[in-house]
């Protein structure tokens, strides 16, 4: 599934990324509460970009990253640069869903991240599919700073 | 990826709409209080989704059209399809933003709006720019229906 | 810890609950991601309602009430009547959270919970207590209906 | 009205606060969007005390404070101590509430403030009551510090 047709994401140098997660991604449980229903009875829309970047919060401690020391030692934070999502149906109050995380490219000063909302498991009801670019500031200059090569080697196979 | 350079939005069809809400776009104040900063110091990035639905929410009012009745009267409500955002700058604690409302296209049964953020007033710097596409359901089948050609023309001048 | 000096919290009746979930609470892990905290770094105050609120759905689900079925199938919701915290220390970004469930007193149409927030484990800081009174709604009527004896009684010892 | 039985909130020093400012209280309104909604039709109990937070922020700026300069400048932060709210009637989506906030006692290092929350106008339902006790923080020592008998001098008669 490719939301965005960019060349972006068809990077030859990162293919062994793609393939890789593509195969085994990584995945976050959320349940939804009442704080994540609204009038409609459904998700409120806002709240899927909550449940994703917890999903990528976790993969991000799954990878030996966690980001109160990232700022506090490191002076570092991850920012979001553009996100988008496609809501395909949805959630309801009380749904148990799997959030996936994979990343789909590494440029010099940003990532880009692709992430599917599913019902119960990855064999249920597809809901969302979201892409977020991220990159790494430094909180002294608020500037963008190298994404180091070895930030993500950690990732689980 | 391109989000707003689009075939749809420049539809010669909807150029008057594009033209004349461009030359005096619906806007709402919105200021940033506690809950919608994070640990960063800025907006937490998923509440500018909820500022730019807040200002959709007042569009619509300002057109005549109000969701409460809509969804118990006529068994009608509005969803989103799909929405993107780019975080140009950031937003802080305590600012006062002004979020437009850009209605670029309308389709069978959904519609495109475009959406821009705006630190204290339109000359101010630019934070966020997004899109979202909004479809009509009935409460009653879940199913869309079609958007009247109607509904959006008490849009002012 | 009596947050508040009510005689229904020494109910003589009651003392068999008090003690037998004070020995072993119902406690729920939440931990606080960016969505949680504000601008001064720490969890935003209105959002350890929510917090403690996962902890009683969860409770809830622990006694077999799974509240989406109560609400679709018994036309039964539970409503909060009355709500306190005590903030004691703050939370931080990236802390993981123990939540506590306490229920100290059932009345015919309301019950009380008692709650506390505790960094990492039991024998963490206690962050935060509070305590909520809740009512079961008809959703027909939107009037409270008698809470059954026997809804609390799969309570795990 | 007072929902807790302190003695704090009947001390006679404080007597004259309380009667100017229960006569003409500060009031700010909100409008309820889905966001604030839950799955019950109605707003989330949570989200009452962000109503209010936002209340008391602009209540403060109607006195000439401003907290990201008095956080930026003075190194200040107000921070919530406890508070408590009843609930009476539900705010639904789309409600257009209005928010007192009415400072009823103020202490050496901390002050409590007493709010009412109405449907559409001060004759309208009363649809909820808090109070909410806060100090003044030092952002370097994170200890209380006194708060200025002359800070709400500029409270509006």
């Amino acid at each position: 599934m490719q939301p965005l047709s960019c060349p972006f994401l068809t990077n030859p140098e990162l293919g062994f990324l793609d393939t890789k997660t593509r195969q085994e991604p990584f995945a976050w449980p959320v349940r939804v509460y009442y704080e994540d229903s609204d009038a409609q009875g459904l998700v409120y829309f806002a709240n899927y970009f909550k449940f994703m970047e917890r999903a990528r919060t976790e993969w991000l401690r799954s990878l030996g990253i966690e980001q109160d020391a990232l700022m506090r030692d490191d002076r570092r934070v991850f920012v979001v640069v553009d996100t988008h999502a496609d809501f395909l149906e949805p959630a309801r109050f009380n749904d148990e869903l799997l959030v996936t995380v994979n990343l789909v490219s590494l440029a010099r000063a940003s990532f880009l991240i692709e992430q599917q909302i599913f019902r119960n498991s990855l064999d249920g009801a597809l809901l969302c599919r979201g892409t977020t670019r991220a990159a790494l500031l430094s909180t002294d200059t608020l500037k963008p700073v190298r994404v180091p090569a070895s930030l993500f080697e950690g990732s689980p196979p």
